[in-house]
Order: C-alpha cells, then structure tokens, then sequence
C-alpha cells in the first residue's frame, strides 16, 4: 500500500469531520492506516429500522465510509474520493452495544479503488454485513475537497 | 403483481412508522401500491457527506426501504421482510430541495423478491442513484412483525 | 444519449467479433443502437449448471457484453471500454430456446458509465436475469482497442 | 464450519460433473473443503474478450461455481444450491497461463449462504477479481438435484 500524500491521515480526518451526517448517527473515526480505516458506531434507539435492529441503511453509511477513506488514504494530494457503487450482504440483525466499521483496500489504481468492507458488532464479533465497493478519485475543486 | 393481503397498505405504512430511523432523517411514505413504494426525502444539511450532498448511506436508506415495503405489499399476511443484499450505484450528487425514493418489485418469489429502486430528485427528476436489491420473507415472531 | 462517434456501430460490431468467447459459445450481436444494444443466444446443452440450465457464468457474459457495447456506442473514438464492476440477479432458471441479452446505458459520464442489463427467454418474454453494471472508458492503445 | 451431510465432496464433485459449461471451457474442480472449494481453468485463446484477457463472463463463471459448491459442502442432504445473486469486481486484466477461482462461506444459514470469492492468476498470484455471492439452498426435485 503506497502512501502519496503523507498527510493522509489529517485530510482523511478533516474530510470525516465535514460529514456531518456522520455526527448526526453519532459515528466517529477510530484508526485511519494507509489502506485501512475504522468507524464506530453506538447502538441508538433512533436509528433502527422495525425490528429494532440498525437500519441497513445505517449500516452502509458507516461501512461506505470506511471503505471511502480508506481509499482515500492512498490517494495523490489534491484528488477527492466519490463512491461509485457498493454492495451490501446483511448476514446477521445488527443488534448490540457498538459496532466496528472497517474498509479496506482491495486494489488501488490511478482512477479507481475497490475496497472490502464489513461491520462487525465489537462486543461479540458478530460480522453483520460485508461490502464490496468501487470508489473514484476526482480532482478536488473549490466545491468538492477532501 | 398478486396481492395476498388484502390489508398490505396499512402493514407497509404501521411497519415504516415503527423504523423510527426513517422519523430521525426526516423520511415520509407517500405512496403504497402493490408491488410499488415511494418514500420522500427533504433535503437537511446534517444528512451529508463532505461535499454538501446527501451522504450515499441516507441515498441507501430510503431506497433501501422502498424496495423493502415494496417486496411487502406483496408478502403473505403473517410474514415479516428482511433485506438480503443491495447494490447501489450512484449516477449524480444528491443535490437538491426534495428526494422521492422509489422500490419496485422486479420478481415476487415464495421466499426471495428481488425489487429494483431509484432515487431522484423531485424538482429535477435527475436520477441520483439505482439500487437492485434481495428481499426475504421471515416468519413473523413476537420480536419481528411487519 | 450523445453519440460522440458517428462509426459507433461499425466500431462496436467489430469489438463484438474479436470477442472469442462469444462465438465460443454461440452469441451474435443483433442490434446496436446508441445507448442500447441486444445479443442473443441460442440454448445449447453443453453452455449448462447441474440441472440443464444455462449457467449463471453464460448468462452473465452475453448481458456483460451487451451493457459494455452500449456503454461503448456513446464513448468518445479512440476509448476502450473494460467492466469494473457488475451485479446480477437471477430471477428465473435460464430455460428456453433463445435468450436476448439487452444492455442499456443509465448514465454515460466522461470516465465511467453505468448501464442496465438483462437476460429474457425470446419465447416466453421470462426475464431470465437483471443486471447493473459499470463500465469505464480507457485510452485506447495498441493491445487495448475497441 | 458445521459439515450437514458426511459425502458432501462426493455430492460437489458429482454435481460439477454435470455443469456441462466446466468442461466446455475447460475448468476442473480442484479442492472441496467444507466451506471453501477451488477450480481451476487454463487459459484458452477461444475464452477471450475483445483484447485477449479472459472475458469477465468466464471470470464469473468459475468463482460462481466456486461459491456455489463452497454453499453446497455445508448444506443438508437433499438440498440443492442456487444462486440468487453475485457481485463482482474486476480488479486486473485476466491474463495468464492458469486461474484458481476459490469461494468461501461467509454465513452459513439455513436457507441462504454468502459466499467471498476471487479468481487469482496461479503462477503471479494477481488478484484478479473479487465475488460478493449469495446463494439459496432449495428442496432436491427429480430435475434438481445436486
């Protein structure tokens, strides 16, 4: 995993602190290496789809993140990172105290980087869901920085 | 598209009105046909990424849903739905006032419905994602009703 | 959708014929058109899974090619187009005589292009199988032209 | 990994013997564990696409194979495998002299598996494509049968 930008760790923090839908779900960054990052993520009562489990959608918001910045890691100076697609298996009810959010770099290119994610529950392990996603480096413009 | 409860409308609108998440983002279901679910969106800014646009987990969560209830309209009373997987791919920025999330069912099966969603923008119909996605049918228990 | 190259069929019809594969197992292309483009298949027992349909992998290759050559008729002269990514969904067992393999381009941007496929039975209209996929435009080079 | 059925090797082996499309392009089974299975599969000048990698289709074909045996080790006697759906990302152009596609059960449940898997060329071990699967164990029928 090639580092380009030695500061990756403040631009990939900087840029998770401007998602500010991340703060809403009370989400924070937990460790960010080149390649690798982690999100985590307290159980809370409002954000759960019917049966009281996290809702999938927040479950991918969390993972989608992981795997964005941890694409973003290996990224050049300058480039901002977009999802262009992700795929979620939920292979288990997100039920518990926290959960871990991990994205990893599968392979990273000039343009295009996939990423493995998963969410796994911190107290028992449990893998709640896996994801396969496709992230895209843009040139950073006034509007849209990383 | 088989309807086999007669009662799908009032199943699909009590289950969303228990996944509180959806309450937490500001989502409403404005439309429950058979085999159709439309749900909207407003735009707020504490649901974005980094660059001021709805973040791609919230993209997720509200098409997620509408392919979920959509799978419903069509389920067997007594029966609870689950999602398996999804894919989402993210065609434009989630910009705008106003977001309607459509779920359609592409294939009704005993067990598994796959439902095809979108996301567009109301005042723009600029399509902002597509997500082709797995439902499945769980017996109802105490702890998981629909 | 834009065509960027008014030899767009000549160009994809070509590609189409240095792709082995497809007259490997038994494929034509049958209608290009800007943004949409049609294969079909004739049933052959020796394309088969266990139980004497066609095999996910066949299915999956004739609607690839048909969502990459629909991405393709919009791509600017000189690009070659490569799958990044695609997800499919198997609705019915692929039984039938003849399938056609429709791909159909979503969102065509500069770099990448998102496109809708799917697989039917032409006898019975049964869509066999949905697709979604991306595709991204690469410069050509002497070992890499469409 | 809970093995179900004590002859699951024999079972996989005899129902990739059937797969009529492993032996039109070559593929040979090359590993049945419980929870993970490997093909393998040469390459061959007619399997190609338009610039002389294997054609993502092919690619599909054998680790969808992979995952589905890989599904089919842990499920009852009796049962026969499907898939539902699959995922894949195409990291590398497939070339090379020799592919092992390996699947492998992420979750194993009683009505529906997910499996990881990945084509990797054999002699460079280059990734060359990631596989996100699910698969759905069905009741054994006189014209279904694994």
């Amino acid at each position: 995993m090639n580092v380009q930008d030695p500061d990756y760790e403040a631009r990939v923090r900087g840029s998770f602190a401007k998602q500010r839908f991340m703060a809403t779900i009370g989400a924070t960054i937990t460790s960010v290496q080149p390649g690798e990052v982690e999100i985590e993520l307290p159980y809370r009562n409002d954000l759960v789809q019917q049966h009281g489990f996290l809702h999938a959608g927040v479950v991918s918001s969390v993972v989608d993140s992981a795997c964005g910045y941890a694409a973003l890691t290996l990224m050049r100076p300058g480039s901002a990172v977009l999802s262009v697609e992700f795929k979620v298996n939920l292979l288990a009810p997100a039920q518990g105290k926290r959960f871990r959010a991990r994205g990893r770099v599968a392979r990273s290119g000039r343009t295009i980087t996939v990423c493995s994610g998963e969410l796994t529950v911190v107290e028992s392990s449990v893998v709640v869901a896996l994801m396969q996603a496709t992230m895209i480096a843009v040139d950073s413009r006034e509007d849209r920085r990383d």
